[in-house]
C-alpha cells in the first residue's frame, strides 16, 4: 500500500514520515514540499529515519500513484485537495481543518473563507477512534482532529454521551506546546522572546471551539458549549486540557462512567493524579485523571496529550491502520512505549 | 527604621533582601536563617547587592532591635513567632499564611494544625493594597497574601465587590512557576524531571481557596466560591490566573468597572490582549486583561504577576511603605520598570 | 537469558529498563533499589512501558537468577557488587566508574576511595565498542564509559591512533545536560535556580579525566594529556564535546582518517556542520564533525550524544548485544531512529 | 544632553532604552525603526518603561537634534551612518561591527563588504573601559564592542599585557544565549526547534575573531591567535567564555596578576568558583574566575556576562558615562544590582 503526503516539511508531515518509517506494512512513495522540491530528504533533516532519507521532495504529489493521501497543508489548500484525490478514486487522511466542521457557515466564521465542497462535508468522519471508529474504518475522507479538541473530546465524550453534565456546557483551559504554532518562524515564537513566557491568546473565539461543540452536539444529541481558552506554554510539545463542568453525580460514578467507557481503549491510560506532558511526548496516549470536587458541585476531567502525536500524526496513522483494516494499534503502541518519557 | 528578616535564605526571604538594598529610608539589621546561622550573606548568595553582603545569618532575631519584622517562615513556626513580635511592641508582616485565614477551623483543614491565636486572626490585616490600603495604614500584624490569592483576587475584586457575578462562583485556572514552592529541593522540581514538563495538580483541596474565598465573602458581603486548579509551569517564576464567571454585563460594561477600580493603582496595568508573565517579572505590576464572551456569557479576566514579588517580597515592601508612611510607590515603581522584560 | 538490574530506579537503571522491554532476547527478571524496595515498577514510575510494570524492586538482587547483571550504582558500592556477581560466575556490565580505571591509585586521588580489587581492574573491559569491540565480545566483567569519556573519546580515537597530535594533548571543552548528575535531588539542580543558567564546573580535576587519558595512552601507546572543562547545559539530556588539538594535517587528510575509522559504525553518523543535541536524544547514535582551522593550526571535532543512551544505558545494551553474541545493533538501530528529534 | 538611537526596535535599542529610562542625565529626544516607523514606543512595547512609551519611531533620525548617537544598526549600514554623524559634529557610540576592526581588510574577508571609511576606522575607539577607558573619555566615534569579545578580552587583556601567554595563543569555547542573533526570526532560533537544544556553530570562522586579534595585538605588542569556538545556550541572554592558554606562571601568580589589573574596576567581580550566566543577567558585570591546572599546564579564565548588557547595551551607557564626563558607575551600578538573579 502505497502512501503520499503532501507538505511534508511541516511538523506534523516530518511527525508523520518519523512514525511510518516503522510501519512495514506501508510505503511512503512521495511526499511534497514547496519550499524544498526538489531536495532530497536527508539534506534537511538529516536525523530522520534512514528509510526515507532518499525521498525527494516533489512540487506537487501524482495522485494515480499513492493508495492513500495524507494531507499536511494549510487549511484553505487542502479544500481542493482533498477533492481531487476523492476525484482519483483514493482515500484521503487530512490533517488541516478543512473538513471537520459540519456547518459550512462557521469556515466563514472561524476560517475566513468560503467552503467550496459543502457536500464534501457530509461525506467527511471525524478521525477520533475513541468515538467514530466503526465510521473510520469504512470512510475515504478522514477528517484528522485538532490537537485542542482530541485533548477536549476525550475529555468530555463520557460525561456528554450519558447526559450527566449540567446546563449542557464547560470552562475549558488548555496549555499547549508551541510547535502546535507550526514550523514558520514567527515574532512571539522566536526563542529569545518565548523562553520563560506564558500568556492565554485567542481569548474568545478560537478556531478549534466550533470543531468541539459540533462533535458534542453530535455525541449528546443537544447543543453543548464550550467556554474555551488556550495558553501558551514555553515547551516544544505537549498539552494539558483542563475541563470543569457542573454535574450531581457523586465522584464514584462520574469515575466509574469514564472507566467504563474507556476501559478498552489501547491508548487511553487512567492515571490517579493529574496527567503531565512529559509521560506523553512522542506517544498516541491519552493520559486521563477524573475527578468531582464535591465542595463545588463541579467535575474536573484533565487529559494529556502530545499534541504532535496523538493531536495530529499518530492519530492520523491510528486512523490509516483503522481504514487499512490493520491492527489499530499495530507499531503504534511500541513506538508509543519507547519515547523518553524520563527525565 | 530598622527592619529584621526572619527566615531570610528562602526565595522571599532574599527576594526581599534585594528589593530593600535599593530602599534608602529603612535598614535591615539583622536577618536570620537556621541552615545559615553564622554564615555571611555574601558568602553564599555572592550576587546579592553590595549594601547587605557583610550581614551575618543568625539563628534568631532579636525581637527588641528592629522596629518591623518580616516573616518568610513556613506556616506554623510562624503562628508562635508573630505574637512573640506583637508581644514586644513591634510591627509584623508575614509572609506565610499563619495570619491569613478568618475561620480558625480553616487552619485544621487545610494547614493541618490548630491555630493558638485566634484572637489574633482577627487584629491581622489582610496586605493586599488594591482592596485593603486603609486598613493596612494602620495596621500592627499584616498578613502578606499569598501568590495565587493575590492574582487571582484582583481579577476578581471588580466583579465580586460589584455583584455582577451570577451564581456566586469563579473557575479560575491558574499557571505558576516553581519558585512558588520553595527553596528547598524536591524530586518532582529536579531540573531533568521539571524541565519540559507541565500538570495541574491538588485539583481539588488547594490551600490557598479559603484564604480567597474569605476576602471574596468579605468584598461581596456574602460567600462565594472558587473553583480553584493550580497548574505547574516549567519556568522559575511568573503566575497567570485566568478567571471565568457568568455576568449578564455587557463586554464594554464588564470593561468599565475595571477600568474604574483599578484606575488610580500604581501597579495594576490594563492589556488589551491577554497579559504575558515574561512583561511582569521582576515587578511589583498585575497585568490585566478583562473581556466577555457574549456567545457563552462568561466573563474572562486574566491577571499576571511575578509570584516573588507582587505575589510576596515586594508586596510586602508595598505594604511597608504603607504602614511606615512612605510613598507607597517608594523605590518599588523605579524597580518595576528596570526588570528585565525583553526578551 | 536472564537480566538483572541493580539500582534500577535511578535515571540510567530506568532507561535501560525502557531500552529492555523493547528487547526480545533477553528478560529483565529482577530489578533492584533500595528506595522503591517492595514496590511496583508501574506505581512509581506508571509511564515505563507495561512489560515489566509488574516487576517488584527488590531490596537485593539475587545472584544465581539472573545471567547478566546490570549495576547502576554508585561507584563504591559497585566495587564489590561486581566482586561478588563473578564470584557466582555470571558476567556484569557495570554502569559505574568502579572498573574503569586501570590505575588503582587514581581511585584514591579522583574517586576518594581505595580499591578493594586492583587485580580484577585488569580483568575488567572497557566498554566502548568503537574501540574495543573484540575484547568486549569475550568479556565477563565490562566497564561501561562514562558520558563525557565516550563522547570526548570517539571524537579522539582516530586522530590518537594514528598518532597526529602534536604536543599529545587536547583541550576538551564538554556540556552537558542536568540528568547526568543523577536523579538526586540537589539545590543546584532545583529547577528555580538551574533553569536559564550554565556554567563551567570541576574546572580542575573532573573524575573522568584518568579514565580518558588511560584509554588514550592504550590506544596511542604513549602518554596523552586532556585539558578537560565540563559546563552544566539547562536541559535535560545530551552532551556536546567540543575538541581541540593542534595537528600538521591538512583538512581534507583529517576528515579522511575520520571517515576511514568509522565508515562501518552503525552508530556513528557524520555530519557536515557541528552536531546538535537534539538530533541525538533517546539514541545510541554519536553525531561527529571534523574540520581543521588553517589559521591557528588545529584540528576540532565536535561529538553530541544522549549522556543517558550512548553515555551510558543503550551503550549498555550494545554491549549486552555483543557479549550475548546478538547483532549488535539489536531492536537499539530502531530505537535510536524513532526518538522524537524534531521539534 | 539629548540622545538619538537609531534601529531602536531591536534588542539592543530596546534595551538602551530600557536602561536611559533611569539614567536622568541625559534625554533620549528621537529614537527611528523602519519597521515600527510612525507607532508609539508603548503600542508594540507596552512594557518598556514609562517615561519614554509615548516616543514615536521616526523613519530617520535628524542628525542635527541630539548630541550623542547610539548606532544599533546592522554592520553595513553603520558605515555610513555613523560618516554621516561625525560630519554633523556630533559624538557616535556605534553598537555594530561597522568600526571595531583595525585593518579594512578583514571587512572583506569576514564581514564580506569593503569598508567606504578606512580612515574612520582609525579615529574610532574600541568602546571596552577596562582597556582603553583613558581613549574612551576623548572619543567622538565609539566603536563598542561585540558580546564575544568584550567577555573574552576581559578574561585574556592581564595576561596578555602582562606577556605570560605561551606561543601567543588561547584555546576560547564561549557560549552565548539566542537573543545574541538578534530580534529577526530565524529558523533555527524557533522556539520548538531551538528548545531543548545546543550546538557549536561557525566553528572555524566567526565575524569576532579579527575583533578580539586586533585588540590583543595592540595591548600585548605582537600577534595574538584566538582558536575561537562559539556555542548555542538554549536560554534568552548571557554568555560564558571559557578560556584556556599555556603559561608557566603558578597558580597564585597567575591569580595574583589578574586580581591586580582588575582590583579597581567597578564592574569586575572576582568569583571562587566559575560563574553562572545567571548572577549577571541584567547587569553590567563581569564574573570572572582564573586557576592553573598545574598538571597540565594551562591557564584558565571563565568569564560571565550578559550579552546584551555588558556585551552591547550598558557597555554603551558606561561608554557614555564615560565621554559625557559623568561618573562611569552613573545608574549603571544600581541597575546592575536591581537584576533578579535568584532563582
Amino acid at each position: 500500500m502505497n502512501i503520499g503526503i503532501a507538505g511534508a516539511s511541516g511538523y506534523t508531515g516530518l511527525e508523520l514520515i518519523r512514525i511510518l518509517s516503522f510501519h512495514d506494512k506501508v510505503e511512503i512513495n512521495q511526499i511534497s514540499s514547496r519550499k524544498f522540491s526538489g531536495k532530497k530528504l536527508k539534506d534537511f533533516f538529516p536525523f530522520i529515519s534512514g528509510k526515507y532519507g532518499d525521498l525527494v521532495f516533489k512540487e506537487d504529489l501524482n495522485l494515480s500513484d499513492s493508495d492513500i493521501f495524507f494531507l499536511c497543508l494549510p487549511h484553505e489548500p487542502s479544500v481542493d485537495y482533498v477533492f481531487q484525490v476523492l476525484e482519483n478514486g483514493k482515500k484521503v487522511i487530512d490533517l488541516s481543518g478543512a473538513y471537520r466542521l459540519k456547518n459550512k457557515e462557521n469556515y466563514i466564521e472561524y476560517y475566513g473563507f468560503e467552503h467550496k465542497y459543502p457536500n464534501l462535508l457530509e461525506r467527511s468522519v471525524y478521525g477520533l477512534p475513541e468515538i467514530f471508529r466503526e465510521e473510520i474504518k469504512n470512510a475515504e475522507l478522514i477528517a484528522n482532529p485538532g490537537c485542542y479538541p482530541t485533548a477536549t473530546l476525550i475529555g468530555l465524550y463520557p460525561a456528554v454521551k450519558e447526559g450527566i453534565i449540567l446546563e449542557n456546557e464547560a470552562v475549558v483551559n488548555a496549555l499547549s506546546g508551541i510547535s502546535g504554532a507550526g514550523r514558520e518562524p514567527k515574532q512571539q515564537f522566536h526563542f529569545p522572546e518565548a523562553y520563560g513566557d506564558s500568556y492565554p491568546y485567542n481569548p474568545i473565539k478560537h478556531r478549534h471551539i466550533p470543531e468541539m461543540e459540533d462533535i458534542l452536539k453530535a455525541v449528546g444529541d443537544k447543543n453543548f458549549s464550550v467556554r474555551f481558552t488556550p495558553h501558551i506554554l514555553p515547551v516544544s510539545r505537549g498539552m494539558i486540557s483542563t475541563i470543569h463542568f457542573k454535574t450531581n453525580l457523586s465522584r464514584d460514578d462520574l469515575k466509574e462512567i469514564y472507566r467504563d467507557y474507556y476501559k478498552d481503549e489501547p491508548f487511553v491510560r487512567f492515571c490517579e493524579n493529574p496527567p503531565h506532558i512529559k509521560h506523553v511526548i512522542g506517544s498516541n496516549f491519552t493520559d486521563i485523571f477524573i475527578d468531582k470536587d464535591e465542595r463545588t458541585g463541579y467535575g474536573i476531567v484533565v487529559t494529556a496529550i502530545d499534541n504532535l502525536c496523538k493531536g495530529a500524526s499518530s492519530q492520523a496513522v491510528q486512523n490509516l491502520n483503522l481504514i487499512a483494516g490493520f491492527d489499530e494499534t499495530y507499531k503504534l503502541l511500541d513506538l508509543s512505549q519507547s519515547g523518553i518519557v524520563f527525565p
